[in-house]
C-alpha cells in the first residue's frame, strides 16, 4: 500500500514514536499521585511540554496545553473566548473544525464574516482588514489549507489584526512540523496543533498554545489533581485548561515525534514534500485529462496537492487508486468553503499528501497509475 | 513496586490490551477516507462500539459515544443539557469532574443541591427525593465513591427520578468493569465511563452512553468525515457527539479491555477485589493506630478502601509506603465532598485500590509494612 493520506494522519510513524508508545502504554496517572510511578509519568508529561514549547517558540511551557486534538483546541478558543454580540473573521479555507463551532455559536449571537484568500498576499490581508468591524473579537486563519496546500500569510494577518487589538487564532493542523512556528516572533494569540499529523504523534492528542490566558475561559472543568478542595477550576496554567486524566500515550508519542522533527529539521521535511509534489504536478500537468487548481508547488506551499480527473468524481478516482494499492482521500476533506473557493463542492477533489517517508518511487507509481487510469 | 492505585488507572494492563496497542499504534484515520486502511480503522472502531454496547446493555451501538475520558463525558452531559434556571441534584460523593463543571455553570444561573449518602439506601433515596424541586432537570450520581468504595443505589434513584420525569446521569468511573451495568434494565439516561480504569483500556479515552439524544446538544463541534457540506453538526449518532479525529489507540485498547472483562466476568473481578479488601480491612482493624471510616467491604462495595494512620497525614503514610515500594494515593482524590462526609478534608485519606492483577501477597505485604510503620 502506498499511503498518501498523511494530511489525515501520518503513516507510518517513526520507529522512535512506536517505541515511545510501547514503552509508555503502561504508566501511572500523571499528576495524580505522589508515588514513584505517578511522578515518573508526570515528569514525562512535563518533558513533552518543554519540548513542544521549544519547538513552537513558546516562552513558558505552562502555556502549552495538552488536548485531545486540534478540533478540541479550536473549540476551546472559540467557545472559551467569544461572548454574545462578538464578531469573528475567518478565511475561506477553514476546516469544519472551525466552521461548525462558529455556526453553533450563532445561537448565542456570534456572527462571522468569511475573508477570501487570494494568490496575492496583499489582497488576502486587505480582505481580512475589510472584514473587521467594531465587534470583531477574534480572527481565525488556517496556516495551510488542508485541501489545496495554499499557505496563508498568518504572520502578517496577525500583525495587521494586532493594530486593532484583535487576537488571532492560527490553525496549524497542516503546518506544524513542516513550517517553523515561533510564538514569540509571530505573536499568534492562540495556536491549535494536532499531534498525529506533521508532528508524527498518534491520534487523539493535540496542543493548544495560549499566549495570554487572561481572557480565555475553560470549556471543560474537572479534576486536575491540584487544589482539590476548590470546587472552582484552578486559575493557573496548564491546570486551568487540563481537566481529567490526560492521554499519556499520546503525550509520550508526541514527545518522540518532536524529537524526530528536530532530528531532521522542519525545513528538510518541507523541502522533501514539496519536491515530491512538484514532480507530481509536472507529471499531472502533462496529462490532459487531469484538472489542476493551484499553481505549481513551491517553497511557500504546504504538503498537500489536490486535483481531479476530468469526467470523474473524486471518489471514483480515489476508489480506482485504492484498487491499485494507493491510499488517497477524496471528497470534501471536511472543508466545504475551501472547495467552494475552486468550485469543487459537488465533485470534491483527490488529495495527495506525502510525508517525510514518502518516496519518489511512490509518486512515480501514482503518476503512472493515474496516467493509465485516465487513459481508460 | 506493588501498585495499589488502580482507581486512578489500572496497572498493569492485560497482555491482550498491550498487544492491541502495539497492533494499532499505526493506523489510518477512521471514517475519514475510502481507502482500505481507513476502512479497516473504521471497522475496528465500529467493533469496539458494538462490544461496548453489549457490555453495557445498550440497544443501539450508535448510542455509545467515544470521548477523551470520563471527565469529558460528564462535561458533555452537564453542559449539553442544562439551561439557565435549571436545578441539579448531586450526591455528596461526587468527584470534581462533576462539581467543577456544575460550579462553572452557576454563572449561567444553574443551581444545585447536594444529597447526602447514608448507610441505609432508603435514607439515601429519600435524601435525593427531598432535594428535587420543580426546576430539577438532572440528577447526578456516582455509582461507587472513588474515595470510600461506597456503592450508591443508582438504579433505585433512577427509578425514583423517573417518577418525576427527571433524567439521571451515572458516573461509572469506579464501577464499569466490576459492576454489571445494563442500560436497558437500569434506564440510566446518561452513563459516563472511563476506558483506562476498570475496563483496562488506556488513558485519554472513555465513553458516554446516551439513552435518548434528543435533548442533549453537543458541546464540541467539528469535522466528522460525514455530510461535510453541512456547516452544522450532523444530528445523527454517533457523529453528533464525535467531532475530530478519535483516539484510535484508545478505542482499540478498550476493545481488548472489554474482551478481557468478558473473558473473566465482572462478578469474578469484583469478588477478587472485595476479598482482598476484606482481608486488608481485617488486618487494619486489629491495628489500633489505624483509623477506618467505612464498614467491612462486602458484595455491595466497590474496589476501594481508604483509611488513615492516626497522627499522620495521608501524604505521610503514602510517602512511607512509597519508600517501601508500595504505590497508593493519598490526599483528596479530587473529591472534596466525599472527604467532608467523613471529616477528612484536612488530612485526606490513604486509598487502596486493587485490580484483578493484585495478589493476596501484595495485600499481605501492605498490611505488614503498615503495621511496622505505624508501630514506629
Amino acid at each position: 500500500m502506498i499511503y498518501l493520506d498523511n494530511a489525515a494522519t501520518t503513516y507510518p510513524k517513526p520507529q522512535s514514536v512506536l517505541r515511545a508508545v510501547s514503552q509508555n502504554m503502561q504508566g501511572a496517572n500523571p499528576g495524580r499521585g505522589g508515588h514513584s510511578l505517578a511522578i515518573r509519568a508526570a515528569e514525562n508529561v512535563y518533558k513533552c511540554r518543554v519540548k513542544a514549547a521549544k519547538l513552537l517558540g513558546v516562552k513558558n511551557a505552562g502555556n502549552v496545553i495538552f488536548t485531545s486534538g486540534c478540533t478540541m483546541s479550536i473549540n476551546m478558543v472559540i467557545k472559551g473566548l467569544l461572548k454574545k454580540g462578538d464578531h469573528v473573521v475567518v478565511s475561506d479555507m477553514e476546516h469544519n473544525a472551525v466552521m461548525r463551532p462558529l455556526e453553533a455559536m450563532s445561537q448565542y449571537g456570534i456572527k462571522y464574516t468569511v475573508a477570501s484568500v487570494c494568490e496575492n498576499d496583499e489582497e488576502t490581508i486587505s480582505n481580512f482588514r475589510d472584514a473587521l468591524n467594531e465587534h470583531t473579537r477574534l480572527v481565525i486563519c488556517t496556516q495551510i489549507s488542508n485541501v489545496w496546500g495554499i499557505r496563508l500569510p498568518v504572520e502578517r494577518i496577525t500583525a495587521m489584526c494586532h493594530e486593532y487589538n484583535i487576537p488571532v487564532m492560527v490553525d496549524a493542523a497542516q503546518s506544524a512540523g513542516i513550517v517553523n512556528i515561533n510564538m514569540m516572533n509571530s505573536k499568534f494569540d492562540y495556536l491549535c496543533v494536532p499531534a498525529h499529523k506533521g508532528l508524527y504523534g498518534v491520534m487523539g492528542s493535540g496542543l493548544l498554545v495560549v499566549r495570554d490566558p487572561k481572557n480565555l475561559q475553560p470549556i471543560i472543568h474537572g479534576g486536575t489533581g491540584s487544589d482539590s478542595l476548590l470546587l472552582t477550576q484552578p486559575e493557573y496554567l496548564p491546570d486551568k485548561f487540563e481537566s481529567g486524566t490526560p492521554n499519556y500515550i499520546g503525550i509520550t508519542a508526541l514527545s518522540a515525534g518532536i524529537d524526530f522533527i528536530n532530528s531532521i529539521g522542519e525545513e528538510k521535511i518541507h523541502r522533501h514534500e514539496i519536491e515530491l509534489l512538484s514532480m507530481l504536478y509536472d507529471n499531472l500537468s502533462r496529462n490532459k485529462k487531469i484538472k489542476l487548481y493551484t499553481p505549481r508547488p513551491n517553497e511557500k506551499s504546504g504538503g498537500v496537492l489536490s486535483f481531479n480527473v476530468k469526467d470523474k468524481t473524486s471518489e471514483e478516482t480515489a476508489a480506482y487508486l485504492n484498487s491499485r494499492g494507493i491510499a488517497v482521500r477524496a471528497g470534501l476533506h471536511c472543508s466545504p468553503l475551501a472547495h467552494k473557493h475552486f468550485g469543487t463542492e459537488n465533485i470534491g477533489a483527490v488529495r495527495i499528501a506525502p510525508s517525510y517517508f514518502t518516496t519518489y518511487s511512490d509518486i512515480y507509481t501514482l503518476s503512472r497509475v493515474l496516467s493509465a487510469g485516465s487513459a481508460r
